[in-house]
Parts: C-alpha cells; structure tokens; sequence
C-alpha cells in the first residue's frame, strides 16, 4: 500500500516547524511596518533582499536557481527523471502596502521547507520539484497583478507586461533589472517548458478555518468576481437652506441603492460576497448636501450562473433606486470561477487524512497564481488558518502548528505527486 | 401719511442700480477665482483690499470711519440728533475659501448705497445710520464664524477672540494688525454704544424666491442647528473571503442608519433640513469590508421644540440601527432658532408694499451676524434671490435689479427707523 510506503518514508515527519516559523520570521524583519506587517511591494528594495534570502537559502542546500524574464524565481531540487517535468510549488514573496507577515510567503516557504524535509528525510522523487515565487502577486505596485503567474501562462504577454509603469512611472521592466543586478547571477529560464503539477499553499485570508477548528483547507476553486463602480449624480446646495422637495441628495441616493443591493445579494445566499468598500463623496462638506457619489461593488461567487444572474441585475437596481439623481453604472472587471478538481485536490485530501489533520472543503474568495496554472497542468490549493480570518493588513497572523501542519501536507503530497523514486 | 411722506422724498428713487453692480464687480475682481468666485478670506491681504475699497468709497462722501478691536469697521452718515443711537445696516466682506461674489458682500454694499441714496436725495435723519462690515462672519479661516458680531454683542469674548488661530498658527490679532496698518488710520471705535436697530441684508443662499418669482424675502428668523457626529466601528475584513454572516460592515450599518434617519426628518415636513454632508470610510479600498465609518448630520429646523424632539431621536435610531456594529452618535453643536419680529421686520413688510415688491416671509437656513445683534436692538432682514439658490460657491450669482430691489427697501426702511430730520 502506498500509504505505509510513504508514511514510512516520513518525509513529513523530516518538516521543522521551528526553522518554518523562524524564516517567516527572518522574511517579517524585510519591509517590517511600525504595527508589524510588511511593506513589500513587487520589485523594490524590500522584494530584492526577500529574494536574496530565499536564494541564499537555496544556494545553501545546493538547489539549482533560475529566473525568468518576468523575474518567476525557481528553486530546484532535482530528480531522477531528468527529462520529466517538475511539480511545482510556491506563492509570492511580495506583499500589500502594509499588509501581512504570511499573505504569499507562507507558500514559499512551506515549498523551501518541502525541499528540505525530503533531504532530511533521504527521499529521492523521479520528478524533479521546484519552489516558485511568483513576480507581483498582489499588483499594488503594478497593475494588473499575478503578473508572474500570467507571464508564464502566456509568455506573449510579457512585453506588456514589462512595460507596466508603477505610480511613479517606473517601468516594471526597470524595477525588474534593478532587482536583478541585486542578486547572484542565475541560469535564465526560458518560458514554455511543461509543469508535471502545481500545488500552491496559502493563508486563508478569512476565517473558516479558524472558525471550524480545522488546521487544513482543501480548495476546490477560485471563486468569480465582478466589480461594479456606481456614480450618482444630484446637486450639491446649501444644507441650511435648501428644501428637502428641491434637493438631489447624491449620499441618499447611493445609501438606498446599496441598501437594495445588499438586499438582491444577500438574499442569494451566504456563498455570496457582496462589498461596497468604496464611498466617496463631493464636496464632502458637513453643511453641503452631497452632489456626487461614487461607490465600488465587490461581488464575488463560485458560480457562474450566480455571477451572470445576480450582476445582471445590479445596473436595473441601481436605476430603480435614483431618486431624483442620475446613476450610471460601469461594469468594470469580471473574471470567472474557477474550479480545483482531479488529481492534485484528491492527492491533497488524501494526504491530510493520512496525516490525521482535520480538513474542509473552502473556496477560495480571493485570487491566487494557482489561477494561471490550471490552464497548464494539474493545479490544487491549500489553506491554513490565519487569526481572525485577518489579511491584507497589518495584524494579520498565524500560528507555528498550522503553518508547520501545511506543509506536512505539501510535502507529502508533492511526493505523492512527483513519484518516489525506485530503490537502487 | 407717512407714505406719502417718505414716497415723496424719493430715497428709494436715488439707489442707483449700475453703481451698487459696478461695485460688486469691483470687489469680486479681489481675490477672484478662476471660474468667477472670490477667496477673500477673513484678515488676509484680500480682506484688507476689500476694506481698504470700502474705506476709499467713504472717505469720497466724507463719511466718518471708524473700527473697534475686533476689526469691525463703520461707516457712519451723521444724523442731527447727534445723542441719537445709529441705526445700523451692514454684513461682511470676507468669503468661503472659492465662494461667491454676493454672500456678505451685498448687505455691505447695499448700506453704503442707502447712505449715497440718502445723500444723493438731500434727505437728513434724526439718527446717524451706519454701515458696518463685521469681521470673519464666514469662519472658515478662524473658528468660530461671526466673530466681529459677536464681540460687538458681548465684548467680554474680545481677548479669547483675538487669540483665534488658523490652520497655520496665526493669530487673529496678529493677522487684524497688518489690516489695521494697510488701512488709512481710523477713529477707535469703542465697544458698548446703544444701536437704535439693525438691518441686514444678504443674498437668500437657496431657491425659494427664485421658485417663487418674488425679489424679496422678509427673514422671519434664523432656524436653528443641531450637528451630529457618528461613528460606526465595524471590522476591517477581505471582501472576497469573509462571509456575510460574519462581517461587521460598517458602511452598510452607516447607510441604514442613514436612511433612518431620513425617515425620522422627512417625515416632520418641508420644514426640516437634514444632511449628511461628510460620508468617510476606512480602509476605503474596493475589495476590503469597511470597518470604520464616519458621518455628519446637519439638522436644522425653526422651531426648537423639534430641534429637541427630533434631534433627540438621533441617538437612538443609531443605536436601533446599528446592525452588528458599535456606534457612537457625539452631539456636537447646538444653536437655538431665534425670531425677528417687531419693528424692524414690520418696516421692512411695509416698505417693500409700498414699493410695489413682490415678498414672501422667509426663515433663514444659514447664520448671519444679524443673530447676534438680535440682543442689542430691534433686528431684521431682508433677502434677496440668487440664481438657482447657488450658495458658498464659485457659481454664486444674483442679478442687478434685484440688488437694487434689495437696496430700496433698505434705504427707505432705514430711513423709516432713522427718521427724518425735522424741515428746519
């Protein structure tokens, strides 16, 4: 049976839930924030020198180190298979303006800590594995993000990717250089060479887990987004002297139509995630009423049919909901869900039954690399908890046993996946 | 008759139209805005052009002038009762940073061309009549507004006054001392002399004479204002991750709260102004859930048994409303209505049928310094419309005939209290 087969290996029991947690820690001193984030952003100097970590790391264990042209950082530890295809792990070493310690970089290092308890362990794969860390996940700095992951999706978009410019103006490809001539010199990577596998761990970024009391989180997908921006347009006048009959109250208008929004979607569900998160107001005076407001609606859903049927509906509300202001409607950005099947989840669930970790199913609501690579090869996600479900900010946290119980999951199932290799 | 006493005299026959517009035209070129507004904050140097005009237009009639300690500047036109209170007009010359040309401006300009009218008229009062540009009415530059007037009422507030900061660190007094030496030396005008009675008049800052097709409006008061500050805390969460059952949006408990409120107001008729003018939210960014929201409410009303009964409400339709957040609802600011009757308003009623004026009795939605000198002397004013209700803004606008409207019914009113000298 190949579960006493592996377990006797015990390459999971090889992972080191110190040296995990101390590497997060060493990673959270790069960009370190006053309330304990990070300030990280994709291709500064912070991003340079979290990068130089991760290699020093590597080039100690005598890793093999690439890099891209869109600057996908790869750690590989070889195989016996040389011609086959390696499966692939990892996340992203940037992170938010004042975001968090564990938001990419657990992926990272649970891949590196993946590495190292298969060493520890003597256990030899017949595929080899590499360890990626994805250029510009977040797209805080440049825009759009999962730049690195789209990159080697699509390697025809790397010139326009190249010629993002961040708020200052810097090209992406110049910030890219920079970081570059920062580190040793390393093998170039050609894009287009086949991935056997690819499993991305993550924080959850919401409370699930945490809430459910279970360590792992099998992802089953990715869910879908539309984004919707709402302007309204009254007519600012004087608060003292204007009459209720001859206002156009821009602020009432929009606080209706959220409210009749919030009634569409929530009524559709506790899949469904519905955010206004967005509200501007002109003038924003207290003694003005309000002539313009602009507010953002962030609705995400696993399903498709839920994301046309419901978003379909939201310019109509909008409308029904003027007032006596004009309202305009702009469907801005619409992306599918996606859906984690077949081997890579199945090998995941597996795996965390084996160890004995409790498991759920969970959808992921935010976006992931993972995304690019399901057109590419098998893909799969895992989560662990994150305190209070906190992310994208400063207090957002973890705690040793969970990250260290992730990646027991990860490099058992990276085995599993790249095949033991046959006793010599 | 009186009537025909006064018609006969022809004050009202001697305002002259084109001067009163030309010298509106004359001040607006101070401190004018690219889209035709002016910024003539209190005490800075447009301030003192604006007085140092005044000054130039009275010194030309040989009238007196004189101003007091707290920058209040008087034009006075001798009447022969020289132990005869003044009858005093006047507002104020400063403006809303980017306001408009008539706010304050008018009633000034509307005074000077009463005594001018006078003048030109040959008609001699029993009292002196006044012409008075109060200082800092507008109280954006130093808080709080009406500065000069309230001094005026109660000169105990002078040195407390005098030590107003702005937002960068100037003192009031030391910013009326560089006025006071750009300007010609002036009498010092005490503080404590009796007023006989004041009149003041000002642009409508909303569109009900407009509507109503009327060039003047008898102000039967200034209503009253409550101000609210409410916060909402919430909880910062990822929109894409964190359930509905398990949010705590403080956007969507402010907007309910909102619309509650408007509930609570609009239910108590036309007479109510309600506003929520200020709308903040944090983080503010599309995809995070809200956790902190702030809001203004700007109440007012004419009558204060619903300033309190209403205004009371507020609390506790926020706590009512607060879904799954905290709230906080800080009563900030409070001012009483108050009722100009008697005397004053009686004159002005029955000038203005005298003249043939369309009129239509009028609460006032904004403060004027007129509020404060209610508890000196018999007070009243008149005001006349503005395009489209325009207020504290580029695009204020007014037309010359009905300044000149404005401008008859205040010379003859003021001639009316005044009273004319006896035919000697």
């Amino acid at each position: 049976m190949q579960t006493e087969n592996y377990s006797s290996r015990s390459a999971s029991r090889h992972v080191n839930a110190e040296r995990l947690w101390a590497r997060h820690m060493e990673m959270a001193e790069i960009g370190k924030t006053k309330k304990g984030g990070v300030s990280r952003e994709a291709l500064t100097v912070e991003d340079a020198a979290a990068r130089a970590r991760l290699v020093a790391w590597a080039m100690a264990r005598s890793y093999g180190i690439s890099m891209d042209a869109i600057g996908n950082l790869f750690v590989r530890r070889e195989g016996t298979d040389h011609t086959a295809a390696p499966v692939l792990t990892g996340s992203h070493l940037d992170s938010q303006p004042r975001g968090g310690r564990f938001d990419g970089v657990y992926g990272v290092l649970a891949g590196l800590e993946a590495l190292e308890a298969l060493d520890d362990a003597c256990i030899t794969t017949r595929h080899p594995i590499e360890v990626v860390n994805w250029t510009n996940e977040e797209g805080s700095r440049f825009m759009p993000g999962c730049t690195g992951s789209q990159v080697f999706r699509d390697p025809t978009l790397l010139e326009q990717m190249l010629a993002l410019k961040d708020a200052k103006g810097i090209a992406l490809s110049d910030a890219l250089e920079e970081v570059s001539r920062s580190l040793p010199k390393l093998t170039h990577r050609p894009f287009g060479s086949p991935v056997a596998a690819y499993i991305e761990a993550h924080i959850e970024q919401g409370p699930q887990l945490e809430r459910a009391s279970l360590p792992i989180g099998i992802v089953t997908g990715i869910q879908g987004t539309r984004h919707f921006e709402i302007e309204v347009f009254g007519q600012a006048a004087h608060a003292g002297t204007t009459p209720p009959s001859q206002r156009h109250d821009a602020l009432l208008t929009a606080a209706q139509i959220t409210l009749a929004l919030e009634q569409l979607f929530l009524g559709a569900g506790d899949e469904v995630r519905f955010t206004v998160g967005r509200f501007d107001l002109i003038p924003n005076a207290k003694s003005v009423v309000p002539g313009h407001a602009f507010f953002t609606v962030d609705f995400r859903h696993p399903q498709e049919t839920a994301l046309r049927d419901l978003g379909d509906e939201v310019s109509a509300i909008c409308e029904a909901n003027r007032r006596n202001c004009r309202v305009v409607t702009r469907d801005v950005r619409r992306s599918k869900p996606i859906e984690f099947i077949g081997v890579v989840p199945d090998t995941l669930r597996s795996v965390t039954r084996r160890l004995g970790y409790g498991q759920m199913d969970i959808f992921s609501g935010a976006g992931h690399d993972a995304r690019y690579m399901l057109d590419l090869c098998p893909t799969g996600m895992i989560f662990v908890p994150c305190e209070g479900g906190a992310s994208h900010c400063e207090e957002e946290n973890a705690s040793p046993e969970d990250l260290a119980a992730g990646a027991r999951v990860l490099v058992e199932s990276l085995l599993e996946l790249a095949g033991a290799a046959d006793k010599t």
